[in-house]
């Protein structure tokens, strides 16, 4: 009978980027909301709402019973989880499919494995995606140690297998040190967690942040819909984000894609799906894949003209995608800001009322928003409040639509970080997309000093 | 030196977009306004602003003098004057010429043979642009107008060459009524005007209105766009535009496409200008050609991917177009609606303080508006508020799109067509792509007789 209803379990932008979805399918929604969202937007818009919960995510959003009994009581066939909250809970996805409700995400088997930091990398490297090499386990012996070295090239890091915190950690630039080095990092590890026992691992300098998007029918067929450079990164949390990365030929980008899709084929993946990379020097590292919907999606929906939530929303209720890898299309290039609701530069969260409000607008802006003039932005959860996301015909036609875009972006009442991205983009290194993931850290570090 | 400061010698949402394209351009822009928009989203947002007269048009923004004087004492190098106003005033663009100042328009002998009725049907079919077929001037004998009847094909109009309202006006169904209509209607005509001269014209009973985009570089070069189709129509007042048009071919699209871009490369014709049509049958008939920027640009920006205005200062700067005729791709279809504050079905205007605004978001959408809550609607001139323009991959994902976006645009304080489009939109006609001109005006009659 297929979709007809379904209840978002999410708030803020995302919730709101689904009920459109949905919308534009004909399908109606259901917003589940704790107390402190009862103003929020996407519950305004969906056609129907149900309060599940008090402000703490705990009790509300992550309230697996409560929005089980909203879905029924609504009569929902789908739920869709958004990102961050239940998206990558497997068993949460288990419950809401015992329920025979449609689950929006990947199997829950894919979560789960996708999920354990190891099994994700045992998966990975038998589906043929990169992993940075190093000592399979632990070595003690500096002439093994030496072989391995020479085998994956320096620099090298050695890393304490009970280790955390940068301790016991030492990068070795080529063979003379070595021994010494390994040395040094055994005694670290000994005397900081009792356990001399070290690995190796190629040391990555300075890499960016390259992203796959991919998608899956869950019956064989996957596609990869091109990367996301995510470099801009504070605290691990990404900044800033554009399509395609600005280093990459399209022989990578599609050398790559066909490996990530290739992958997500031989592994029947369902759904949305994110292979998340470190690349330096021309080679792509796994480091994890993310088994969602990613924030950064519209910029990989700008430049493909692919609706990845429509996509999710097919495959969930077992259509066919709705592109073959061979109609995707890469034109142009996107940038997304993401902002948050906190001091640009201190970054102290600023929730509160927002007594003024005016997204930008005009020719390839996108601005994906629950904000409106008078709503309250409660201080329970994530601070990101707005996505302004842009495209241009080229990298240049992009960045100079955003800074004019940025000049528009009017939100009183609160601090935001658009006065953070309206620096960033006067920036050379950011102009010539020459930045690494410490980029950002250290810009900051020197802004702070001068 | 090319462009480095443009006036905008216009207002409301065309003046902010053209503010929009020169920003990312990287050129500075001087609003300049009336008494009544010292408040106004374009001035707040120009590099400069100058008030150059009271509310009246007439004193502000059709007083040449003073916009020529704020262009040299601001020194702007070039004006852009939008639609409307002084957009199509030749006299006007050759004083912006004779200082010196680029006119981001077409040559003003351009602008003077269009403008005028009869030289611009002259020159349309001398160029190759289909008329509407009809005696040569006044025919009196009714043999000869058979024989023109029979050539055409009926039904035919007998039309009063000194005619107007109607008066002296009669279709024709047939050759056996034809000499009697031709009587009556000259004897209608000489005691209306006192002028009992009649010509023949062939009938468009239910035509659409089609028209192309074209675009010149002034050195002999052109291109068109393809075409939208404004059927939409309330008083000769565009509604709802749409692009590609729901009843043309790809083979039509590309044989008249090609017939006006020839058109315009042999005129020499620079900048954007528009080809109006009526279709009826499969077959176009010039009504008129506009030398300047439409309303509607948006939907032919949103399927081709390219920028008119940025296109209008490249060429006026002397620069070829960006884009060749073979690489122009018509991809998906969009929609705009135009948002007038006014009683949404007796179309009253309803000038006023805007107490909430919210624009549509979200994927594809794209707002073109100088509103924002507090502004307040001056009365003075043109009712259209806002623009919204929406893409779909097809026209029915676009509609879908449209649905949702209309649901989502608050604009409180006055009265908008907001509820005329959400109502348009469920019909089934208009789903269907089934209507001509005459079908808005019908359908408001049905609508307000029930």
């Amino acid at each position: 009978m297929g979709i007809s209803r379904i209840l978002i379990a999410n708030r803020g932008e995302i919730a709101l980027r689904i009920h459109r979805a949905a919308h534009e399918m004909g399908i109606e929604t259901v917003a589940v909301h704790s107390t402190a969202d009862t103003d929020a937007m996407h519950v305004r818009l969906a056609d129907h709402a149900v309060c599940i919960g008090p402000p703490s995510a705990t009790d509300s959003y992550l309230n697996t019973a409560a929005i089980i009994s909203a879905a029924e009581i609504a009569q929902c066939d789908a739920i869709h989880p958004g990102y961050g909250f239940l998206s990558e809970n497997e068993k949460f996805a288990e419950i809401v499919e015992a329920h025979d409700i449609a689950w929006i995400g990947p199997k829950p088997e894919h979560i789960r494995t996708m999920g354990d930091k190891v099994a994700a990398k045992r998966t990975a490297g038998a589906l043929g995606l990169p992993l940075v090499p190093g000592s399979d386990g632990a070595v003690s012996d500096p002439e093994e140690a030496k072989k391995i070295a020479d085998e994956i090239g320096y620099p090298v890091i050695i890393k304490a297998a009970s280790g955390g915190g940068g301790r016991g950690m030492k990068v070795c630039e080529g063979p003379d040190t070595l021994a010494s080095l390994m040395q040094a990092a055994a005694n670290e590890a000994k005397s900081a967690f009792g356990d001399a026992t070290v690995y190796l691992e190629k040391y990555l300098g300075d890499p960016r942040h390259i992203e796959f998007q991919v998608f899956g029918d869950g019956k064989g067929n996957a596609i990869h819909l091109g990367e996301r450079d995510c470099s801009l990164q504070r605290r691990h949390q990404k900044v800033f984000e554009e399509a395609p990365s600005p280093v990459l030929s399209t022989e990578e980008r599609n050398r790559m894609g066909d490996i990530c899709a290739k992958a997500m084929a031989d592994m029947g993946y369902r759904g949305a799906g994110t292979i998340e990379f470190l690349w330096e020097n021309n080679e792509f590292y796994f480091i994890e894949m993310n088994t969602r919907l990613q924030v950064e999606h519209p910029v990989t929906e700008m430049i493909t003209g692919v609706d990845l939530v429509r996509e999710q929303i097919r495959v969930a209720d077992g259509k066919p995608l709705s592109v073959k890898q061979s109609e995707i299309e890469f034109k142009g290039h996107a940038i997304e800001c993401r902002i948050n609701a906190e001091d640009p530069f201190t970054f102290a969260p600023s929730p509160g009322k927002v007594t003024s409000y005016h997204a930008a607008g005009g020719m390839h802006v996108r601005v994906d928003s629950g904000l409106y003039a008078g709503y309250s932005i409660p201080p329970y959860y994530d601070s990101m409040i707005a996505k302004l996301i842009v495209y241009g015909r080229n990298r240049e036609g992009c960045i100079m639509r955003l800074r004019r875009a940025l000049e528009e972006m009017v939100i009183e009442g609160v601090k935001t970080s658009i006065p953070l991205h309206r620096e960033l983009i006067q920036q050379d290194d950011i102009l010539n997309g020459d930045y690494s993931i410490k980029w950002l850290e250290e810009w900051l570090a020197k802004r702070e000093e001068s």
